[in-house]
């Protein structure tokens, strides 16, 4: 796959995955819509079943969406380093992107929310108890099982060298919407899961420099190198359990 | 497959979609029912598995189902504009059954509630908040997003010229209901979501024409030509993009 | 396929299907439950992954599970007419099986329960309005649906002599539950989707007859033939559309 | 596949089940959740896609995950007598260290949380009605259903000589999870569904030995027992019925 290949599918693969996850916590959190206050459970499956839409689009580049994940993949042996700043870029750009999207599906609910201070929830993650180092320690651990499943199941074995199951079969990317999903309802609890440092910092961005939200608050900057540095720490050391257990067994 | 096929196909693919589809509303929305005010989740679960009996069902013409559906596969060249009035057509018709068939299956419920003037919400979508622009700018994202799927996932390639995974198992059939379920749960909230001209029209013409419910309202014709034009213009603009990634990768 | 082999097939997989089945409502209805009061999607969930082991379990005799299902498949010439009493046979000896099972395993709560009379409809359906006339409608479409798919669906073409992928793999019948899933959620508001005469008659004749479950009421046969006719009735209609759309097109 | 293999893949599938297990409990548990309160249906879908992640990681060494697993297919003689005893300290290994890693992603939460005796409900179950014999009864029944499901299914032939599924595809394990999906929903409500005994002892001895939460209270030793027993003879019992058919028909 060319570079420009990389950047256009991983861009459109992202633009998705973050449209249908910031969408399902706008649909939540903002009234006057038929998701208002649907619960933890419609959140998860929105950003799972997201990922599985976005992920099932972007196959030609592998569909990484993620920098953990890319970082993952390299430390592996299995993404060549030099590709890696084209993914990251295309996955910047579409999770802004798809950040502004979403602001344009729910403008008209943006414009009636009586309490706009509070919507950056909405597309960034925030802790439920602020305590950083082991807010650390929940994004590290969410996003390590993450990357171990993606480098350690039945699919990696397959993608290579066997039947290529994830470039034939939309289907095939069911599997990590479930490892997805899974994560959200078991480890989500405390900050939100981030575990993608593009799903967490773009739309960040978005919302604090672009988007005409009226009445919004700042970027709370002072969180937002956490959602990053976790996920990455987390495919890294899942990057190594895999060439671990490669050399053990 | 014969334009009789297709007509035949695709009327009972959507009669079945539209029956499952406006249940869910109806079980949800009319009291004395099992389902009585059972959730956004559970209305998105029964609108995505809808899709998936259907679009399983139809799948000797393709299971499109949906106006906007064909337009972006003719614009695609995947479907030739001659077949595109049959699949239309199919589509109509199969709607105003399938409203038909929910009208009796909840036939002593609808007799038995209290607002009938209400009743047109089982059938057809509105906005939570009525500004024409918006409403189309949010219809039109949500069917962009469906048609893009169906012609840039692995699905589409593998109906190109590999397995034809879709004509023979029916489960292929869930990707498409996973990508309907998280629109709804994700792009659901202002508009109801209703991503089909088909889906939208039919049963609003089965209401307001047909259906003997004493006290009901009118079709609320001002607000029906958007989830008409807005559909149709996703799913064009996902026909261009398909077009345009093509081009470029 | 031996009858000895059917008959066992069929008991084993229908009673376990409807174990799982009255379990989630017994599990809903019953306090002291960690389900107790979990809603409607969890009941529908139950049901349509009770239907999965079921009949992914009794794969050799082809997972009817179900009369009506039997009957669609003899009336389209896919069962031979001979075999049908065996099938119906094991189904009834099964669904019987599986509601003592249900017993056992809630024998605490059932104990505990403040209004046993209560208790039949964790085994068998009620409408929740009763006019006879219209639950039969309401039965005979929801069986319609399933029937219809599981003649109509690529499932069926497939079985029919290509790849036997309901014999090779589980996840085949993750669509047959998917379409109970959204039978359940979609047309179960009315009379609690039957949908199947075993399904209904077996739990009703343990119930009535059998289970030691202090004070509790008749097996209301008054409308204990609806869920058993309905089914039927819809089963066949299915298999005369099959008919006609293979001779048509 | 060689002993270390086995205890090493054993230990990682079970640590992420336990994990993603233990951690929904965490998060519906303890406040100052984004899943605080979600309900049964929350719960039951974290335990099954934990058993997806868990399992479909630990492929290379059949992901059992679970001793009442290894017991019947030991049985069944699909497993050596000589590897038991390896299944079995890895998964009593790995259960514990997932206790361990989901004490850490919820630290801040088990430091808040006003009712720390209440806290060993999160690592293992408990009856709603403590009477131990009919307590068995229900874990026996439940495990019984997934390990006749696991040796009787579609999956357990293919295992045996066709297609080896479960060894290319992550999504095989999809099927394993809906059994478990449905155990949690149908036969959950009495006692918890441990149906596993390292999953409900290997955190029972980590909550009560180790893990640093502050006025939490003692092991529940004099049920203890129960998890463990039960789900051995539901496995047991299972192979005897995989026997009984298989001579049978």
């Amino acid at each position: 796959m060319s570079l420009l290949g990389i950047f256009v599918w991983e861009l459109i693969g992202t633009a998705v995955l973050i449209l249908l996850g910031n969408g399902v916590v706008a649909n939540v959190v903002l009234r006057k819509n038929n998701g208002h206050q649907a619960g933890t459970l419609f959140i998860t499956f929105g950003w799972a079943f997201g990922v599985f839409t976005g992920a099932s689009l972007a196959s030609p580049s592998g569909a990484h969406l993620n920098p953990a994940v890319t970082l993952g993949l390299a430390i592996a042996g299995k993404t060549p380093w030099s590709d890696v700043p084209v993914y990251v870029a295309g996955q910047m750009v579409g999770a802004f992107l798809g950040a502004v999207l979403c602001w344009a599906t729910y403008k008209l609910q943006f414009d009636d929310h009586p309490e706009p201070e509070n919507t950056l929830g909405i597309f960034s993650t925030a802790p439920q108890i602020r305590r950083k180092p082991w807010n650390l320690v929940t994004e590290i651990i969410g996003t390590f099982v993450l990357v171990a499943w993606i480098l350690l199941s039945p699919t990696a074995k397959v993608a290579a060298g066997g039947t290529p199951e994830f470039g034939n079969s939309a289907l095939g990317y069911a599997g990590v919407s479930f490892v997805v999903l899974v994560i959200g309802i078991s480890l989500g609890g405390p900050t939100g899961y981030a575990i993608n440092p593009a799903r967490d910092l773009g739309p960040r961005i978005a919302y604090a420099f672009v988007l005409p939200i009226r009445g919004k608050r700042d970027g709370d900057w002072g969180y937002s190198w956490v959602p990053v540095v976790g996920p990455l720490a987390g495919g890294a050391l899942a990057a190594l359990l895999y060439l671990a257990v490669h050399n053990l067994t």
